[in-house]
């Protein structure tokens, strides 16, 4: 079954919905990947209907620009590692902590199955929106905080590692309030992110980071 | 300066000193690493007094087990990469919370600036402990909860990206309290762990990672 679809723009793909996204700066991607959230990881093609949705928590910054890239561990064992290999794109989405049991549940049941929940989308009550750019799709939801639009960039590690380099290409952050990440220390145990300690004036080597 | 050693035995380097560390088990790693708290990481060799100590952000697992991998960034404009190019081996560690300050700190000033600071280990009252099996060392102080030994395993990505695929030979973590780990958002901006969440019992497609 195909998902509902929203009409999206060239370049705001997120103004005819309830949850509103705003696009967000590449060169600071790292800020939203470094702290390590669980990601969602959309590929395939919507148009096509072969758009498949996963979770992962091995994943990293590589670098932080010129151009940023962000490795993903995502191996033949999934059923998404054939669409990334086949259109060479991907969207990563960062859930809040409200969607933390249906992340583990993402991650813990597979497109491939041939069950009533084959269309994860639908259980899992996601939205699969078009993006104009690349050939993919943004996340939406009530409890997606940011979707940022990879491209592959190099696959030099994959058949060893199952770890891709991909390059962002465009990002998004919902907009309002900017909700509590997750992160995974393994066995689905979740912990969320707690206090913030704001050191930024001690960054005297690291200037170029700094707003 | 030579920093502050203590004698340690082969198998346990811990046992002499105040902060006592406990084996752990290096197919678990992944639990320590996967949730991305800051490291440190101890290159150089002790018994030559070229140890040096750096934090880092831009980490992952690559792999579980068979074996466990790590993937780290360290690139030529840190003083630790010609020591671990040398050595091919180095140890990260886990800092908490209360070393926040002190980590930023590591991070921003380098072995090879001449002036007083030069000999981190003293400033930041860490101790580097010596570690029979591979020639480098643990890092002790009241505040690090866990070590992690490592070699070089692969170095086919650090010309093009800097990034190191590390193996953990050998893992401790700190006896009694857990204590409180804390993320890198970017900017000297940091964010400890918050609220735990136990969704394992969710993880049906993963038994072999549950204990």
């Amino acid at each position: 079954m195909a998902p509902k679809q929203t009409p999206g723009q060239a370049d705001d793909p997120c103004t005819n919905s309830v949850v509103q996204f705003d696009t967000y700066p590449l060169e600071h991607v790292y800020r939203l990947v470094e702290p390590d959230p669980v990601l969602l990881v959309a590929t395939g093609s919507l148009h096509e209907v072969t758009h498949n949705i996963m979770a992962i928590g091995f994943h990293m910054m590589m670098q932080h620009e010129s151009p940023p890239l962000i490795d993903i561990t995502l191996g033949p064992w999934d059923t998404s590692f054939a669409l990334l290999q086949k259109y060479r794109t991907c969207v990563l989405a960062i859930p809040s902590v409200e969607m933390a049991s249906d992340v583990v549940d993402i991650g813990n049941c597979s497109a491939a199955d041939a069950d009533a929940d084959g269309d994860k989308w639908k259980r899992f009550a996601l939205e699969a929106r078009p993006i104009q750019q690349v050939a993919t799709l943004l996340i939406a939801g009530p409890h997606i905080l940011a979707n940022i639009e990879c491209v592959v960039e190099d696959t030099a590690f994959v058949r060893k590692y199952a770890m891709w380099a991909l390059r962002p290409v465009k990002a998004w952050t919902r907009r309002g309030e900017p909700g509590t990440i997750f992160h995974h220390r393994g066995q689905g145990i979740m912990v969320t992110d707690g206090e913030v300690i704001d050191l930024s004036q001690r960054m005297v080597e690291w200037q170029e980071f700094l707003d």
